[in-house]
């Protein structure tokens, strides 16, 4: 992942491409007033196992109805993506825009519109330009390559004002057979008015059971997309989809077992590390805290402690204040709607215990002045320990800033 | 209450004592670092009905564990309040602290512990100083008195960050009796690393059964301060008291019926104003928006797509931006777990209609300025149409701005 902020520093290797059986393009067809790129295309050598996850949204945009069709025989070819404008409460003219997308793209690679799936990301509410999106589809169907300049390319059209580019790798081994994986993500942005919105695609060459793939990525997702946020706005296009070509050449996979697991630890892996990065990049952060909740009574309560924890307006603002006010992460665990005992719960920051059973912990002047350190940090570590159970769950947050503030409001029509 | 943002302007009627029966005082006992005052008291002249509602977290502090019991039998003589410390995750000491509070004004006042009503708001951690509390209860029972002095002291003692004194009265008709109602509030605010918390306390002279005072307040808080949000946080210290002192000489109301309704409407009517009053001063506000929601299938589903729209913070900051991008609307409405038929949502904002039956309408040029004109305004109102049912609620926010983060952030220990 690029350490600097530029939109346009190039990747030094492959990412959507790495896995063996994926060629993909990213290209300008002038959707976005800046002139950046702004559609961009997987295209899979073959029918590919595929499973995807969607934003939970009640308003979702067309393009994730069209796509959860098209995802639901675990087969698919190709994914069209434009950024921009969402094609979110665009009605009837948002779905039929949505479907021709993928027709489109189908005419150009050989395949059934079904095969191809449909993701769009900016502003809610204007319909698509269709010629633009025409001629982009048929440009960057051109221009399919391998290789790290496309990747790059597909991780720079999937943005909006998200401030670096996403994109990441890594292989394991399963009964002898590299396995690849590779994947792109957006994060939260805007080019126009608009919201933050999640998009992650990732591609592998795992010969792998469409079923298994589904329970693998909703169960990866599950960890590591759904446990991250922003500022707590749920986005109406929220799209992940994996894409497996086959061509590592492994005994397919078709039961749980060993070799589903490695392959589960690769995915889980590269979800993780985009799901980081879209953390790291989100609107104005400036840190990233990890909210480790322990001994929780169940997976679901230290899920809602640490969603709630790391949604605080009130914890991301200390947080970005560099200020060691736990009492707000007090505040969050008691509106969690998890069961807490008072006398039962423990915090700690960076290693350093502020509140034991329910009762506040006089720091001495060393660890006082050691805390100040720690909240200066670029990443924060905050445990929470509910002394109830076994459970437990890990979240990722950023902090508030001005900057988000700004991002978020100085826009004018 | 007072237009400009002044925390010193003195109200310009009586508040809390309005209602015949009822003595107060506001002093300075040295729990703030910044000498303003800290502690307040009403003291009633016999034992008063009284009904409360507090915060549903699960961290509540020890002066409302303390305040639930007391409060259980519908009986109670004074309420005790300081500021700067809310006594929250303090353990034992803490419940020790709340407990004493109440035998110490029960002293000076000829009462039983368990007629004390105790309330504290500030800091979540620190351990009350009850030396100074001490010299605070004697000093504020010596100086008890009625009028808009002793009234704005009060409404001054319960005060943090909050910029103004929130004091409101007003007095309705019953049985060709006058009942008068009067209450201060605190909304949120700090004066050290703190959080938003919301206190208020309601005086009336009315006559009137417990059980019905209690109904009538449960019912009115739903209706306003439960439907009001500045940042989405809960606090651990959240608590409304009203006390019913019985001197209007009207006949007891001890059913529900027209007498009950005139009360009722009474109590709302305060009610309102005090929590516009909060959300007007929320921290960093700017302006406040009213979201109104019609035809949900549930008045639980209203509530959740109004508090999920004025909780958002990528709405609060378009609000503070001026920037009329009703997509976050729809996206909060889509997040906020209602029951919702894209089809059927239909938004205006100001009286503009952005979203007709889940299609986006063009607006002409005309119609374009006067939306940017009213997202100038101090008071915005957001109307949301599900198309699903006959349930309806409104909703108060205040825009999330600069000043937010500021305050909330630029404290450094």
């Amino acid at each position: 992942m690029p350490k600097s902020k530029d939109k346009n520093q190039e990747s030094s290797q492959s990412s959507i491409t790495y896995p063996r059986g994926f060629q993909a393009s990213g290209v300008t067809c002038g959707l976005k007033a800046s002139g950046a790129s702004d559609l961009a295309i997987i295209v899979a050598d073959d029918i590919c196992q595929v499973a995807a996850v969607f934003t939970k949204s009640k308003m979702p945009g067309a393009p994730v109805l069209i796509s959860k069709k098209h995802v639901a025989n675990g087969k698919a070819k190709a994914i069209i993506c434009n950024s921009g404008v969402s094609n979110v409460c665009t009605g009837k003219q948002g779905l039929a825009d949505a479907l021709e997308m993928c027709r489109l793209v189908s005419n150009e690679i050989n395949a059934k519109t079904q095969e191809v799936l449909v993701c769009s990301t900016g502003v809610i509410g204007p319909q698509l330009n269709m010629q633009k999106i025409t001629q982009g589809i048929s440009l960057a169907t051109q221009s399919l390559s391998k290789g790290k300049i496309a990747d790059h390319h597909v991780a720079q059209a999937i943005l909006t004002t998200d401030l670096v580019p996403k994109a990441e790798r890594l292989s394991v081994k399963i009964t002898n057979k590299n396995i690849r994986f590779g994947g792109v993500a957006k994060g939260s942005g805007m080019i126009a008015p608009n919201m933050a919105t999640m998009l992650s695609f990732i591609t592998t060459d795992a010969h792998i059971d469409s079923t298994l793939l589904k329970k693998a990525l909703k169960d990866a997702a599950a960890m590591t997309f759904n446990r991250i946020s922003v500022d707590h706005d749920t986005s109406t296009s929220d799209t992940v989809i994996v894409m497996a070509s086959g061509q590592a050449g492994n005994t397919k996979i078709t039961r749980l077992g060993q070799s589903y697991d490695l392959f589960f630890q690769g995915l889980l892996k590269i979800c993780q590390k985009l799901a980081y990065a879209i953390v790291k990049d989100g609107e104005g952060a400036t840190k990233v805290y990890r909210v480790k909740v322990s001994r929780a009574r169940s997976v679901k309560d230290a899920d809602k402690v640490g969603k709630t924890v790391v949604g605080s307006p009130l914890v991301k603002t200390a947080i970005f204040g560099a200020d060691p006010n736990w009492g707000r992460i007090v505040m969050a665990v008691g509106r969690s709607g998890a069961v807490i005992k008072p006398e039962k719960l423990s915090i700690s920051i960076g290693g350093i215990k502020l509140c034991l059973a329910g009762e506040p912990i006089h720091l001495s002047a060393t660890k006082s002045k050691k805390l100040k350190q720690i909240m200066q940090q670029k990443e924060i570590l905050i445990a929470i320990d509910l002394g109830l159970g076994t459970s437990e769950a890990q979240w990722l947050g950023c902090d508030l800033s001005y900057q988000y503030v700004r991002i978020n409001a100085e826009y004018t029509t």
